[in-house]
């Protein structure tokens, strides 16, 4: 029964996937510290502080604070303080340094942590847009589409979550269409939903369906399935359904990605070294929140860190201050020993224009260098994460797949030396020919599928396009030649009755 | 007469612009490296094995043959080759690890090496192209607007060189007309003619007219005011005109920028280690030679380096590939002890769009990172360089800015520490209007002139613009805004006197 199921629960494994394709990027360079040690424990040293003097407000859960007051902590009312190196301590000692993140194709499971970088989609937008409409409400089809856009981009590792929200849906029953599509259209890993408690027990069912007795490993203890987004409302607070969802997914020992969501300058101070210390601060509550509920639950540092204009008060993206914010926590998150996640392809930007790239490759770059292993709104995000759009998607897998070849490090064998290739072709000549560029040109350099490189005359004779353009007809040929991995109709058809259980159990809800 | 004639010659020094402005960018976080000290070792083992082995083409220069024969080197008609180390002693016995570029406002001089950054405009487009016009021949009425703008952009520390070719003068003049325009309307440092020796010589020419007895330090030695651009021909060679124009250049002190130009797959291998070891053995063959004419002769150890596409043989720009070779011929160039030139805002695409961006994007921040000290290119660069684009040019001046902020390094202060905005704010409140916010406000994050954070709603009202239609309001305003630094009436006429007898010497070249 167990072998039978856990067949049917894989569904796709794919051969010429399995060959081809890894479920994560490998970081094969050093890592770079932009501070140095004194400063780190300066800003570790305030971290506690804030912790123990300050402290975090954990809303509307008596259950946290119960728990809490017996790990020793000191509780006011909401608030909670702690005794100095307790949260530390907690996720120190319980915590894991990475997990595996199982997909229903087992070449598609991977690892959150340690040398590895795992590409997750943009998360959350209301509306979507791309060359062919203006920005409009998202709907189940958009969520549909990027969920199998992602699942073609060998750039990408994960299906994420939210990849938009399916607005058609009611507000209440879109979690079970959502985590449905990320079953049913991808084999990647993917985020459960977080949007209300019961809507992550949703998706742990769902699990259990998909994957009947792999579910459990072979002490009875549930696999990690899922990763996914607990937001801090900083600064220092979390709110109920934040933590509702963290212990529903720590118990069921799915991983939970604790993320202060920082516009610096508003939800923490404008100073780079004091918001990392808030960020490390309410990070650390959080995971050591999920060690509370279930020792050894699989957590990550996450940080969503931006700034704002402090002439408008809007939002920026792709600013030098918080990719120094991104060395520093991608540093701080080494030294504590768990994975750390950020992002991304983030913009300001209203279009895919020349702002939309700097401000997501300025992000990208500088994330990949500082060393993230979960890779959030990597690929889709426009206009602050309001909007998803169809040519940014492709873009940013592109430049994701730039990244991870640069972290990836230098072939340093004879080969990569090059010593025939320079001996053979001599001074005034060229390489075109020579014996190591036959051997080698296929796989030598990485080769974009959206960039153009050719003359103006050429460029102008094939119409003048813009990348924009170019990327527009990609993801269409993308979608045209999406096929759904297999998954068995038995399953299939468990989940959608489940689904349809669950939507009569509840009147419509619009959000 | 050495005090009226100095004064004279320094013309426009700003009271306004010395205070506020900086001559370069400071890098106060560590260097990277992305290879191990091994790694490092076998390249440059390898680079002295092509060095001593195979051997570098000094073409046409019969000087400079006889020059490394009696350095003790192999001599093969053109073809020297250099006892292990040669190269390598002759820099680290004589070139400074750091000089002054002397400008004609002290405010604006520079020093190249160190800690420092400094940025250049892009170099050598022949066209020119913007918003509002498609690419057309540049003319010196857009050299001499781009020598302004680069004077309007407080990120470029530097007048550049060849900003672009103004076609419609005679090509053996119109070095006259483009070492006079960064004279007369900058007071940055600038770079030299570098197209035949006799243009070297008569940019010193010039230089001895603008700074008088100036030019000469107190031991009657040349100052340095000027840092120009000397290409190998790569692979391993350097043709007459290089090594002539190198030759006026370092005896008369003038610095120069010894720089391979790769595209990888054709003048290197297709292997990032291999083509390491090509540069370093061709920049250090350029910069020992300048030591032997003028030994402590200041050198920049440059790389040009990009890869071409394997499918087309186009060149490509923003890859992976040339980002890890910036990083570890930077690191070269460290361990060499003498200053780093690479770029810049290279880009393929033929239009100011996300391609343009992303490439650009990728080269500075990477560049930045790497750690370099004269950042060529810089700023406007298009269409692999043969284009430069006016709205480009303020996009990149802005890049960079962010740029240098990251690498300036992080406030480690109590007031870069926020405790007090932290213990101020507390849990759920924002940080808007706390004492530490108001304190710091208005310098705390970069503000880009040019980047859009505001709603859909009110980017729409404003004409839903592009960076690109934004960027092109900007430099028509900076334009606009552009006064010329004063420079003295007599030492003007002496130039233009200067100018009007070497074009009369000569027959109009038309190139």
């Amino acid at each position: 029964m167990s072998e039978r199921r856990s067949r049917r629960g894989r569904g796709g494994a794919d051969a010429r996937i399995e060959k081809t394709i890894k479920p994560f990027a490998e970081r094969k360079i050093p890592y770079f510290d932009i501070i140095s040690e004194a400063d780190y424990q300066i800003i570790e040293d305030n971290a506690e502080t804030i912790l123990n003097e300050i402290g975090i407000e954990f809303r509307g859960d008596e259950e946290a604070i119960q728990m809490w007051r017996d790990a020793g902590c000191t509780i006011e009312g909401e608030r909670v303080r702690f005794p100095r190196g307790l949260c530390r301590q907690l996720i120190q000692d319980n915590a894991p340094r990475e997990y595996t993140q199982h997909a229903r194709n087992p070449a598609r499971t991977t690892i959150i942590g340690g040398d590895r970088m795992v590409n997750v989609p943009a998360y959350g937008s209301p509306f979507v847009s791309s060359l062919d409409f203006e920005r409009r409400y998202a709907t189940l089809d958009d969520f549909q589409n990027f969920v199998k856009l992602a699942y073609m981009c060998d750039s990408l590792h994960h299906s994420g979550g939210t990849v938009c929200e399916p607005v058609d849906i009611p507000v209440n029953k879109r979690h079970l269409d959502m985590v449905y599509a990320h079953m049913k259209y991808s084999d990647k890993p993917f985020m459960a939903s977080v949007t209300a408690p019961e809507r992550s027990q949703d998706t742990v069912d769902m699990l259990k369906i998909l994957f009947g007795d792999d579910f459990y490993d072979e002490n009875g203890e549930p696999k990690t399935f899922t990763s996914s987004l607990i937001n801090a409302n900083s600064p220092m607070t979390f709110d109920d359904t934040m933590l509702g969802a963290l212990k529903v997914l720590a118990r069921n020992n799915q991983a939970t990605v604790v993320s202060p969501f920082i516009l610096a300058g508003a939800m923490s101070p404008v100073a780079v070294a004091g918001t990392c210390s808030q960020i490390l601060a309410e990070s650390m509550a959080g995971m050591a929140f999920a060690q509370l509920i279930r020792p050894g639950a699989p957590v990550v540092f996450g940080t969503f860190s931006s700034s704002i204009s402090m002439q408008s008060g809007a939002p920026t993206f792709g600013t030098p201050e918080p990719a120094q914010i991104l060395y520093i926590t991608a540093g701080l998150a080494r030294r504590l020993g768990v994975p750390f996640r950020s992002g991304g392809g983030f913009c300001a930007s209203k279009v895919v224009d020349a702002q939309a790239a700097v401000e997501a490759a300025n992000t990208m770059s500088h994330s990949s260098m500082a060393g993230i292993n979960f890779m959030l709104h990597t690929a889709g995000w426009l206009e602050g994460g309001l909007v998803m759009n169809y040519e940014k998607f492709v873009i940013d897998a592109d430049q994701i797949g730039m990244a991870q070849r640069i972290i990836g490090g230098v072939d340093m064998t004879e080969n990569g030396q090059a010593m025939d290739a320079i001996r053979e072709v001599g001074p005034g000549k060229h390489y075109l020919g020579c014996a190591h560029t036959q051997r080698n040109f296929k796989d030598a350099f990485y080769l974009s599928p959206l960039t153009d490189n050719n003359s103006y005359e050429q460029w102008s004779a094939e119409g003048k396009l813009t990348m924009e353009q170019r990327a527009n007809a990609y993801w269409k040929k993308l979608l045209a030649a999406y096929e759904a991995p297999p998954l068995d109709a038995e399953t299939d058809a468990a989940l959608q009755a489940f689904i349809e259980k669950r939507k009569n159990e509840m009147p419509d809800e619009i959000g």
